[in-house]
């Protein structure tokens, strides 16, 4: 089935966005990234600006090979507002792919850059942490995802705010000393002074200042400082908890009938696997039912596949395989060619 | 020492001030009260206005007995702006208190309105959480007080964000049923409903809109709840938390050779020792040292005696009780003549 209709497929993520162009033979044509295309972390503007970015670098690479254009596909996290979807059709128009933009739920974009199975579980742990159960290509439950301050255990911002909340805790003579300490400082350029202000440590006040003027899931930042220290028994603790919770969260979206892949995506679940194997696969395996974990860099082949399955196409293992080394082609062409954005 | 001048003594909250004026032999001649008068809490222009309608009514009140003012002190959470002190400096010099008004930390005013004691230890549990160890009449040592975003563990923030976490993970099926549940939608006016959006329940949903839709601080309104569910075993472990946070709060300001009494205030200590006493009160004695704990309402007995010091006027008994003593008969008096405001 060779046809020059082709589709925009992205993934846009809370810190970088990823954008192919393919045909309806999973042939991938172009590849482009830009910064954040999720509006809750960028806003309305930044999103259709780092979409459309994203977007038309994947088109202008794609330009000699194609004729004309037919939808896009975005798999994001949350909930996409009318104007964000108007602009965003306008800008797509300009680029060829006319008609609104089909929107998919970033686990089904993480789910299935990792497999074509029609059902499975997805887990995604980056700034947020968030798990599907997909049946029937579909998904069909959904945990977790409720944001910095009512949920998301073991995701970036709680793995970071634990660490400066731990801390601020040595600074305040109300918990242990750790060499998050030194870490969490040095990442500020907050020099350790003697002296205090208002009866507290200097370092604590600029600590405080410099924090409270970020964006709260901000914080997230910190949390890679957690898997550089990992003989500190506090930062070993919080690594700890947080593969324990996201392990609850895989394993409360599990259904003993339904039976399939365990596709993981987000920094969070690369950095563990990647660093702390021993703390962060066994409880992910347990939680998943014992099959294999599929660890995905990104949910931009399966923002493809999605696509492909709107424009009425059956994923087979040729067609998937197709799309997934076109991508890891073009994204390898990509970064030799400019500088990294995420 | 009988004089006819005046002083300007105001407490100001993160929910209410309350303002008295007295004269340097102790007399509490007016009292007023109004809402915030904390700047982070209600923005530089809330708090003139609400500290200025504070001193407003104590000087109304006073109006008669007295000749003329002298001067302005604060007892304040956290730090003033150099604006926010030209605004009250003219404020209060309308009143007849000339010169820019000292502002004392609120832990001196907590301190001070239940002790005339030079040495001894107060723990503040309000939306947020602080404890300080008083020595000479001063604050020697300061911990907590980082904020909600930090620390603060076992203040009206932790507890109501505990509270709502909670919910939240039932809703979501992370997390065990709950009486909360109900409390809480209920306070929000949210009912429950079949069907849900995006593979999330409906109420789950509603709930993530209308706390998010609030300023993290404010989620202090929910630790009533907690105190309300006495036999949930959430709601319990959230209050046992709370009272073990805030006993180690305590703790941490202890020196062994400074023994002196312990003052408590702020709303969740008032709570905790009247609603759940067995679970507050064994803790905090322990962690204060053995000696009797002191609670206090508010902390404006306490500004007057740091504004009496400031005039020269050596603190005794006597002129303590009369404080105490007057601001309690002022304080019965206005509430029975105007709405109360916190």
């Amino acid at each position: 089935m060779i046809t020059m209709r082709k589709i925009l497929a992205i993934d846009a993520g809370g810190t970088s966005t990823r954008a192919v162009v393919l045909d309806l033979s999973g042939r991938c044509l172009g590849y482009g990234r830009a910064g954040s295309g999720n509006p809750t972390a960028a806003g309305i503007e930044g999103a259709v600006a780092e979409l459309g970015r994203a977007a038309q670098r994947a088109v202008t690479t794609a330009a000699s090979t194609t004729d004309h254009g037919s939808f896009a596909l975005i798999a994001l996290a949350g909930t996409v507002s009318p104007p964000l979807l108007r602009q965003l059709s306008a800008r797509f128009a300009e680029l060829g792919f006319d008609g609104q933009p089909i929107v998919e739920p970033d686990l089904l974009g993480t789910y299935y850059s990792g497999t074509f199975a029609q059902q499975g579980y997805a887990l995604i742990a980056g700034t947020g942490a968030v798990a599907g159960r997909i049946t029937g290509g579909r998904l069909g439950l959904a945990r977790g995802g409720t944001g910095w301050l009512l949920g998301d255990a073991g995701s970036g911002f709680w793995i970071g705010h634990q660490v400066v909340r731990a801390v601020v805790a040595s600074l305040d003579g109300l918990g242990p000393d750790t060499v998050l300490t030194q870490l969490v400082l040095d990442s500020l350029d907050i020099e350790a002074q003697d002296g205090g202000i208002r009866g507290r440590p200097h370092a604590l006040v600029k600590l405080m200042e410099e924090t409270y003027a970020l964006r709260p899931v901000d914080l997230a930042r910190f949390a890679p400082l957690a898997f550089a220290a990992p003989e500190d028994p506090i930062a070993h603790a919080i690594v700890t908890s947080a593969a324990a919770a996201l392990a609850d969260l895989l394993a409360a979206t599990r259904a003993p009938d339904i039976v399939g892949p365990v596709v993981l995506g987000g920094s969070v679940l690369a950095a563990g696997l990647r660093v702390a194997p021993s703390i962060f696969a066994e409880p992910l395996k347990r939680a998943g039912g014992g099959v294999e974990l599929i660890a995905v860099p990104d949910g931009v082949v399966g923002a493809a596949v999605l696509g492909l399955r709107h424009a009425g196409v059956d994923i087979d293992g040729e067609i998937f395989s197709r799309i997934r080394d076109g991508v890891a082609r073009l994204h390898t062409e990509a970064s030799q060619e400019e500088p990294a954005v995420g």
